[in-house]
């Protein structure tokens, strides 16, 4: 099973490649620019050759051709701005398969706060741009992409999984497993006003130093015994 | 310095007194009831005296009264649907003092779901109200009131706060410290839309029973080394 990752360019897309190849899911990365797409596949794949020789394939291509590649899961993980007008470009390629949305609206220039679209979330815009024959799965939002790429590290960040599909839910959940990641069922597509907006609030704690360490994720915790 | 909590019968309310009067701060309950605020204030001593004999005074009284004795915190732990009606009985004795705003808007018989007032947010709903000269400070959202009654253990959730006066902010942090609850600066009160929505994710957990255990709550985590 190939997992597509559209903007997968981007530091976001990369780690997620790393780790789902080298948990031996194929992974094809997307880009407006398949030269550029195709590159940071070779990119990645040396790297892995190095450190995970049983690695699965990362392939390049442009976006509706990894759109089509994909068996099931597409990972859309372009900046908000490109949010909607990559979604209707492939709108028609995806029916039968799962967009998982891991966009997060960031308001322009200013990390710490997110400003979200009129339905109320990316992953809510998603939703109603596809229509409801394609599920849309709100996820990994939280996860900082520095640590996606340290491949020695643990991810030190649970994943809230929302959507209105509970089996294309349990999909996803499936395969963050395979990448160790824990992840746990946080509701309808409307959990991901409070999920994505998670994000500028890691961010602030990040930049502040309030915390004395970068890339803060968040974990359910269980009370004392 | 003594805290008022209003709504300070119910579950939250309770866990908070117990929990401040231990570390020696005086609370005072306010109820619409005084009678009840007053039996729920005897309950309590009662039941502190018999663990922490050094434990600060725990009283009762009406909401305004309770409102007068703060001696800058005012925490409100009213149902949201008495929310505003509270806030607008008690403006005017709220000058020179702190609104805590422990308020989630949960969609009416729908716990796994918030259902947010047109300003955004309960806090941001109080802060409209109150205006600007009295600030808001949004927190405690995501603590179970079943952990903070059971004295014995430490609190399995890190709290999140939010508002926009900075200096409210760090009066809020400095007792919640006192009570050995580690609490962040989440931002201007806008962060209250993704902070009071943590909580119905929580409760969905504890209800699906995907969490073996309930009363689920969140941290903020660091990287692995």
């Amino acid at each position: 099973m190939t997992i597509a990752i559209l903007g997968g360019t981007g530091p976001q897309g990369k780690g997620l490649a790393l780790r789902f190849a080298r948990a031996g899911i194929p992974v094809v990365i997307g880009s407006r620019d398949a030269e550029r797409a195709i590159e940071c596949a070779a990119e990645l794949s040396q790297k892995l050759a190095a450190i995970a020789p049983d690695a699965a394939v990362i392939s390049g291509a442009d976006t509706l051709t990894a759109t089509q590649q994909a068996s099931q899961l597409v990972i859309l993980a372009v900046p908000f701005s490109a949010h909607n007008a990559t979604l209707s470009s492939i709108k028609d390629l995806l029916q039968g398969k799962v967009l998982v949305d891991i966009v997060v609206p960031l308001a322009e220039g200013n990390p710490k706060a997110v400003a979200m679209p009129p339905e109320g979330s990316a992953t809510e815009a998603a939703q109603a741009l596809l229509g409801d024959s394609i599920p849309v799965v709100g996820a990994l939002h939280n996860v900082s992409a520095v640590t996606l790429n340290k491949l020695d590290q643990h991810i030190n960040c649970d994943v809230l999984v929302c959507g209105n599909d509970v089996d294309a839910k349990k999909a996803v959940r499936d395969v963050l497993a395979q990448i160790g990641i824990t992840s746990y069922n946080a509701g309808t597509a409307e959990s991901a006003r409070c999920i994505e907006a998670i994000t500028p609030i890691l961010i602030r704690l990040n930049i502040s130093k309030e915390v004395p360490f970068s890339h803060a994720g968040i974990r359910i915790w269980a009370p004392d015994h």
